[in-house]
């Protein structure tokens, strides 16, 4: 019995017309190798933003359930679409939507989890021959009423069938694979061509947003390799995968982002006793705070640092205000948060150590540092970026 | 228990979301005066046709199947808009599809028809106050697929609804009721206050094309009442009922129709053995005839001619050379096929002979006739239209 092929699409590889039959084109061809395919497609390019422009032309805030029927249309019209060109080229096949396939959701509309899938409609025609398109990123609730999965849910949608029916997963976007960092910024970045599934998630929630952290998420959980590539293109992708299918011998880091969107602020002299009340007021009001550091009592004060997004700086400092003078509050907005990720600095030693060092020996003052297993974020001035990328990039050899 | 009111709202009443506020807006008032109100949609607009043009662009014979499941979701947008934008003026609204209403069907992919409809959700939404949109048009086959009832199905699933839920129909379109005949080629055509169900069949037969026939054959059925009318608007429209329900005195004719797209042939002397090969041959072609009329044999011949529309005649014409020769073949193309609908000539004599008396005293020579029980239909010239219509409409007093 030949292993199932999952296969997603996403809304720019859907965009149009042409680009649905040159899929259909090369999935064809596919089918001569693997003969068991399932195709998960997202909505034709700008579709989403379409609805959601229609939606607020109705009303500021649409019902959320409406706009759940709304979008799950977008995937219903490319799914059928892929299907009619499959079909106008001799090959079978068959779309496939969340009532049909039972796609079992909770939570909330616009949010939803994939709680199952009942895959006898997909194997069934798999096993007579038929190309399966689903449409990603949509479920049913316990109400029998449509949900969606948040964006870039689809992602989500094709590795819970990948889970479902065994197999594998594939990923086709408008990029080649995952890079050691964003070529956007850095040119030499090199492709990579294997990634463990928590440096992925790492990377992800660092800002890389090829993949959407649940997908990558369950796809560890069940141990689904997933590969990431161009869709309709012949170039190398990159596989993410665990760490006992890495073929590589491991490399100490695997990933570096750089982020410039937040700033720091400074804290000095504050009571004790007024930290806990200070961040409890920022979460209230909804102010993401990231690389908290806080320096050891001097009599009852402290001092504490932290980032949030630049553009929150004005409301974060009013809550701080409640506490302090404004000659205590200290901020810098000249920083770029730096972010290095691999699975081997779980067990090399020192390679923290090593950071430092060479970010010293560049002359780079580290203003913040945080930690995790896998990852070492740095605030850093933001003119030091490109040196810092460099540096660590040779010395770590990659 | 009050009465439920289903309302049908036609691709033009919906193109819109200005038109979808609109309506939301008129259906709060009424729902002041009628408690449970159920609404149809169809697409909103150009949808369906930018749908086709779609698929069109993928392959000339799209699969039917996938063609329903992507004109399907026109509908599923406009009930989510008209329902967004209820609750979004504080009415509670949900919408539903052929999914959660099990709207089971039979018959081919984009001419299915209405088998039944589980009601259970939308009377549980109707009793907790809420209006319900219902996806007109579409249903679902014992297979799970969807399916679609061919253009202008959304009336029919108005009347089912309405069946279903033992409540009146009211269709919503861009004309504003049913006329004596068509107001465009007539502009003193009056509108009708009712009309009568096998009455509005012949009109809609002859062309009349405000209403769907099949959606009409059901209401019948079931005697549910009919109301067609401009949507948003307090213009007084028309009812379609049974004779038993019908306020006014019976009129001896209703309903006016011509129609200028048919030519006619005559056929001198063809082998009376032949007439039948010749009407076989005929249908194979899929040529529509109609007003087929025959002289008496001389010998074993006979004279034959019929109506077909004008864009076959040259099919026809060799067909019919397969029988007799050129010269035996008479066209005419300067014809208005001229159709007077009435239920009271059903009990009223007299009426085919009235109805030639007055063609014959304004010097209209009748090439052809066809009557059923409550039609008569004659090819005049087209240049006698006018005076036809208006020498009828005077005689009988309409």
């Amino acid at each position: 019995m030949s292993r199932v092929v999952v296969q997603k699409y996403g809304g720019s590889s859907v965009s149009s017309t042409e680009k649905i039959k040159k899929i259909a084109n090369k999935l064809i061809e596919r089918k001569k190798i693997d003969s068991k395919i399932v195709v998960v497609v997202s909505a034709m390019g700008d579709t989403t933003d379409d609805y959601i422009s229609m939606a607020k032309d109705i009303t500021k805030y649409p019902d959320k359930r409406e706009l759940d029927v709304l979008m799950s249309t977008g995937e219903m019209i490319s799914a059928s679409l892929l299907s009619m060109s499959l079909n106008s080229l001799g090959c079978e096949a068959v779309s496939y939507n969340a009532y049909q396939l039972n796609i079992q959701t909770s939570g909330l509309h616009g949010k939803s989890y994939i709680n199952d899938i009942d895959v006898s409609k997909i194997t069934e025609s798999l096993d007579s021959g038929k190309i399966v398109i689903v449409t990603g990123f949509q479920g049913l609730n316990d109400e029998g009423d449509i949900t969606t999965l948040g964006r870039g849910g689809s992602d989500t949608s094709a590795v819970a069938l990948a889970v479902k029916l065994n197999g594998s997963c594939e990923i086709y976007t408008d990029v080649d694979g995952i890079y050691f960092t964003d070529p956007r910024k850095y040119k030499e970045a090199k492709k990579l061509e294997e990634i463990e599934y928590e440096e992925m998630l790492e990377l992800a929630s660092l800002g890389a947003q090829v993949m959407h952290s649940r997908s990558v998420e369950l796809a560890q959980k069940y141990n689904v390799e997933l590969y990431v590539g161009l869709s309709c293109s012949d170039i190398k992708g990159t596989y993410i995968r665990g760490i006992e299918d890495m073929k590589l011998e491991e490399k100490v880091i695997t990933g570096l982002a750089t982020c410039d969107n937040d700033a720091a602020i400074t804290i000095v002299d504050i009571e004790m006793s007024n930290v806990a009340k200070l961040f409890e007021k920022i979460a209230i009001d909804g102010i993401s705070v990231d690389m908290i550091s806080q320096t050891a009592p001097v009599g009852s004060k402290v001092n504490v640092s932290f980032t949030i997004p630049k553009e929150e700086l004005d409301q974060c400092e009013k809550i701080a205000k409640l506490f302090v003078d404004k000659e205590q509050i200290v901020i810098d907005e000249d920083i770029t948060k730096f972010s290095i990720v691999g699975l081997g600095m779980k067990n090399t030693s020192g390679v923290a150590s090593k950071v430092f060092k060479i970010l010293s020996e560049n002359k780079i003052e580290v203003k913040l540092i945080t930690t995790s297993e896998i990852r070492i974020t740095c605030a850093i001035s933001s003119s030091c970026k490109q040196i810092a990328i460099q540096s660590i990039a040779k010395e770590f050899n990659i």
